[in-house]
This record gives structure tokens, sequence and C-alpha cells, in this order.
């Protein structure tokens, strides 16, 4: 029997890109054996009270449900064996490099994947240091999250 | 005398809004009495062999380059009491991202500034939740870096 | 097949009120089908050499012992996936202060569980700031320690 | 010209006994050449908006003046060189605990001092294997914080 | 059904003693019910590329050669449970050593194993510190990864 | 006024090379303005009750004096700005490789220095990973420790 690993998905919903690419990766992660998706952390569905705030705007400058929802997060990157991003180059969201940097003296794995035509894109220097693995999505449902390797960003760095 | 905190300097220089913001941080950080801004971390003057990417793009896929330049910013954050970071509501970068989460794990403070104007509309849970101060640029010559306190960002959060 | 999550069990055994929490909390663990309680960690198991102070006072002093003992709780704490506390409002010990605090840097969950008629009473703020979920002795059981997620303290803070 | 080292001052100032203890520590830093005090960080004195929760109990169930007064305990560990506690052995508070479970992982020093007739009663186990340096408050004045060493605690451990 | 643990081998393959203890060491692993071989990490399985200095001296000065198989490395230690040392006592070598102190402030164990009539030479103080558990190769085999124990190095110690 | 950085010293004792390069390193730090040399810890200053295993050998087996001379070292390691190391290709030992380790996750910056004529020989690919910066002791004495900056060995990794 497989061993299965969790993941937190780091991916964004505000754009209709981000969006696209959300839904792939999902598909993907739910055909990979090596995924335990049961229980990893998918922050879209894990929102203090469920609220969302692009539905609820009144909780924009509510403390307590950033507060939890954040904690929330970082619960989920606890939790979870491996960080993976959806990365969009040159369209890249602040809170994807949060996700980058804060496993980085964790000890925790981080990859991310794109979409292959962008794949190679020039993207920027700290998220190429960071980050142990850069694939395509096109083959995330044949990663073998029990044997992740190292490897360079086959693309350009700025 | 006054003892001096040094800092790393988190701010883009890749369009006219963030090397505006970029000058005007740094024009505050001279006359900062608190701040040793000689013995600081500021990337853009720190890149591998003098080489910035935007005027050799024939490095963009060399990997000395980039992982020198890359471990050379990881010197700077370790070496620095504090990461500064100037930030664009709405125009992050996905690097400054990176230089959020690595310092939470660290024990690092994080502060960020940016311009009233933009101070105040929304940011991301993520970079809301590892900031330990975020104040306007305005105020940035006269902040006491060797009195640090909490305070919440006063503004929206998604 | 579940999976089941191995435990740091951190609970006094000082006094009556201790104790009787303490039995509580390990019936409900045997319960519960998510927690893996052969492979996890009971300090009072694991002193060094089997030897218990409050029956062999002549260790008191005895730098081995401690030494051992200490490091063994490490060990504990490093292996097992959750730090859990049997938490006793207004009686708390400075022991589990000490497990409250390091898994914040390690990037480990702490929960803790205490008595239905203890839930709510006032709390020191360490301990607030350092739980990622409070709940109740009587909810031990049926907690799904695979899909912890975070929750406020629904009592008072001091 | 000395250097000076900024302290995170640990100390109870919920009974007697402790505001006693309190009040001569902080006697003997203002006393101690080797001592930053004016950048040293002291929770009492920053509560957040300067609510104490005894002379405010409205503020128990205050999720901002918990969340914003934990955090910035927290800078005020962060920011400061060694963690210092003032430790009432069989008096300890689980607030203190938590102060020395988070330095055992951040490379932060955790010192001591207990009164002189209080200097050698057993203590918990977990105290004794995260301290530094365990001493007494006489000895408070006179101690080089630029050279510290390790010592054993010279009492009793359970 | 078991559970099994992933190791990280620490071992080297540098002259005739360590390839022999390295041969041993495996062989015990492979009867090791509480391992899980197939998803452990073994450095020298791991050089990239497949290529080995020992074999192919022109990589020598390969910068790309170098980072990528050290990050493979770290990968490696992130995603095992334990770092496994085979421990050559007054004929360490400085590769383990790196491995033994990096664990140490990420909270993973660190053991090692020994051949009999080396057990109990001196060794190093360091070495002696960051080690959770310190055995022999013929142990090896049944050493039971999923309860493992603090134990001193029944050895000198200079 | 320049500031100056603390350093933890680690070099070896146990042969005549050693002690040739220790005391060259030595020499240098004295004259380098950069150093703070009398808060700098020396771990052979440092050893438990100012006994060395090499002159009373009947320590070699005293469970106190380890844990303490170990415990201090970490303290050094703690207090220390830098770990700075002597080091000899080919001639490493495993105690240097163990301070090359710890730092890496504790944000700290390792730098080392050897010979002229060494300086270029094969190191192992663990020491190469972690190093900051690696020159000759002939320029230690001139060496900015304030302003340090990454900086590849210029030699072979194998």
């Amino acid at each position: 029997m497989n061993k299965k690993k969790t993941l937190y998905f780091g991916a964004g919903w505000f754009n209709e890109k981000q969006n696209k690419a959300y839904k792939e990766a999902m598909a993907a992660l739910k055909e990979n054996p090596t995924v335990d998706l049961e229980n990893s952390y998918v922050p879209l569905e894990n929102q203090y009270k469920g609220i969302r705030i692009d539905e609820h705007p009144q909780y924009l400058h509510n403390i307590e449900w950033a507060s939890a929802t954040y904690h929330n997060d970082l619960v989920g990157i606890k939790t979870s064996d491996v960080l993976l991003g959806v990365y969009l180059p040159q369209e890249e969201h602040v809170g994807l490099g949060m996700e980058l940097g804060y496993p980085l003296s964790q000890g925790k794995l981080f990859f991310w994947f794109s979409h292959m035509k962008d794949y190679g894109k020039p993207i920027i220097l700290m998220s190429w240091g960071v980050c142990d693995n850069a694939s395509q999505i096109s083959e995330l449902k044949d990663f073998d999250f029990n044997k992740p390797r190292y490897n360079f960003y086959d693309g350009a760095v700025y």
C-alpha cells in the first residue's frame, strides 16, 4: 500500500487565469496516487466561519476574521508534508511569496507547478532560490511525492 | 550615544512607482538616527559581480549568477536586525512576499511602510499576518528602530 | 484505512486534580480512531531507567537522571505529530508552559483540552497566543487529528 | 565603552511575592552596567493601548487586545538579546514557562534569577533543561551579560 | 500494520573502512521492519545526474553539479523522519558533522551506529551532544524507529 | 566609532597542524578592528571548570563535564554574531562539521578561513554548501565583519 503525502495548496483565486490554473492543478491532484487530498489543506475551503471576503466585504476590517483565517492557514502549513504552489510567472501574488519564505527555515519542501506555455519565463530570484522543484501542471498527476528530488527551474531568473 | 539598527531593504525596482517609493524610503532612512545605513543590506547594490539582469539579460539563465545573488540576499537577511519592506498595496511583488515569510520562523522583525495615499487599501491576509508593524513612509525618518512595537495595519484585509 | 497521528501527552501528575484530568484524557485518547497511542510519547512512562522522583527522592540532585529524562522528553516532542496539553486554567504548571513555547518556533501544532467546568476561565496571554485549538476533554475522543483547524479559546484572557 | 545587552523581562505581577521579586530584580538591572534597560522590553509596560486587564476586566474577552498584546510580547522576545526570568521555585507561572520554551529553538539565551532563600528548592525538569544559567537575584547587578556562560542550577530537579 | 519511518542515510564512501560499514548498515536496514527504505534518501544514489565525482573528476569545479547535489541532500534531510549516521569514532568525516548540526535546530532526531569494536572509543564533544541515541550496527536491524528513546553514548568523550 | 562583531572561534587543537592554524587565526583576529575578541567565545578557553580532557583523561567518561561543556559551547554559538571556522581541507574534524550545520537553520553566518597553500583543495559538498564565505587566513585581519558578503569557495568540491 502506498504512502500518501498531505499538501498545502498554495494557489490564488483572484482572477480568471488564477482560477483556471487552480482547477487544473486540483484535478491533477485528485488523480495522483501519492497525494492524500482528503487530509490536505486548501486555504479557500478554510476561511474563518466559511466567510469569503469577496462575498462579504463587510469583513474587510474584521480583526477576528483576519486573525483566525491567518492562523488557520499557518495550521495548514504546519500539518502538511509539502507546500505546493500553483505559480504563474510574471503574475505571481504576494501571498504565495510569503508561503515561499516560511518553509525555507522550517525545513518544509516547496514545489511549484506552472502551465507549459509559461514555464521558462523569467521569475524573480527569491522564487527561484527557495523552490525545491519546479515543474509543469501537466506533470502533476504523475509526480511522486514520496520521492521528491531537487531540480532547477529550467527557465530564466532575474 | 544612540544604538543604531541595520536593515535589509526590501523594495522593488522594476517599475516607476516602485522606483519612486524606493527613493523616498531610502531618503528617509538616511535621516533616521536609529538606522545604521552604512552596514545595512540593499539588494540592488549587491548583485553578483555588480551585474544587473535588466542591463545584462544574457545572465537570465546563469546558475552561478542566480545562486550567488540569492545567497548574498540571504546573508543580508541573516546579518540585518530588521527586515524593512517598501510595500505598495495592490502592487506587491512576490520577492517581497518571500522576504515576509522567511523572518516569521527566524525570529526576525518585519516592518513595512507605504505611501499615505495607499495606506489603508486592501492587502492580502498573509502580508497582514506576518507584519509586526505597518506604517507610512512619511513616518519612516522618525521611526525608533531601537524600540519597535507591534501594531495592526490600519486598513483592509482580504 | 485511517491515518493516525502520534501525540506528546503534556499533562501533570503532581496533585489529585491533575491526576484526575490525566486519566480522563488518556481514556479519551484510547477511543480516538485518529490517534496512534502505541507510538505516542507519555512523559511519565519514560522517566530515565523508570525512576520517578516522587518515589526515589535521592535522585533530586542527579545530573545524569535529569539530563537523560529531559532529553528523552525532547525526543518525544520531536517525534510526535502534535503536542497535546491537558490544561487546567488557573492551575497551570510551568512544565506545560515550556511545552507551549517550544513548538511555536518548531512548526508543531499545540492543542489543549480542559474540563467543561473550567473551560472559559481566565488564562494567561501566552497560553492563549501559542495555542492552535482549545477544547474540552469531553470532545477529545471525537477530535479529528487528521484535520486540525485553528480556533480561539472561547474564554477569558489576561 | 561597554557593550550593553537588551533583555526581555519575564516576571509575573499577579501576587505579592511576585511583585516583590519584580521590584528587586528591576532595581538590580538598573545598576548593571552591561544592561541596556532603556531599550529592553518589559511586558507590563507594553500592554496594548496601556490597558491592564486587572484594572480593566471588561477586556478579558477582547480578541483585539489579546492579539496585539501577545504579538507585542513576541516582538519583545525577538528584539531582545537575552530572555531573563524572575523565577520563584514552586510558584512558577505558566507564562514564564512559555517564555522558557520559545528561545530553546530560536537560539536565544535564557537565564533566571531567584531569591537566595528559594534557590536550591526543587524545580521541574523542563525549567532545568532549557535554562542556560540559574543564579540568585543578589548576583544580578554584577552579572556580565556580555560574557554569559552556562551553569547548572545548583538545586533539586524533579 | 506497522508504521515505517524514512531515513537519511548519512554514511561515507571514501575509504575501505567506510565502505564496509556502509554495506553492513544498509543490509541491516533492509531487514528492519520499521524502516521504509524504498522512500528513504541515500546520498550516494542521488548525485546530480548520477555523476559521482570520484568517477568524473572533471566536475570538481562545477557549480551547477555542486549546487544541485547539495540541495538534493537538503531535500533528503527535510523529507526524512530520522537522520541516521554510520559513525566511525576517530575516523569521522566532516560531512557527517554537518548532518549532525543541522537537525539539532530543526527538531529532527539524530541516531548513529558504529561497530562493536569501535563503540566506546573517545568521540568529540559535539557529536556526543547532538546525538539522540548511539548504538552498535549489530543492533540496527532490530531497532524500533517508531519508538525512539534517548540514550547516552556509552563511551568516552573529549 | 566602528561596530565590532563577536565570533565563535571554531578551530581544533588536536594536532600540530591544527595548533599552528589556530595561533595564526587568533593573531589575525587580534588585529582586526571589526572583531570584538574580548566578548567572543573561544571553546578551548571555556571547558567546564577549566578542565581539558587531554590533561585530565579521567574526565573522559564524566557526564557532568561533557554536558556542561557542550551546553557552554551552545551558549557560545547563540551569543556570537558569526561562526568562524579555521578549516583545513582534507583534515577537517567532525566537531567543526557540527558547527557548520547548526547555524544553517539558525540564520547565523558561517565563514571559514584556510591557509593559502590549502585553499583550493577539494572539500566535501556539505562544507561547501553551508559556507557563506571561504577565504584564506592571510585575509582574516582585514576582513570586514560588518559587511559580510557571500562568495563561493574558489576550489574543488566533491
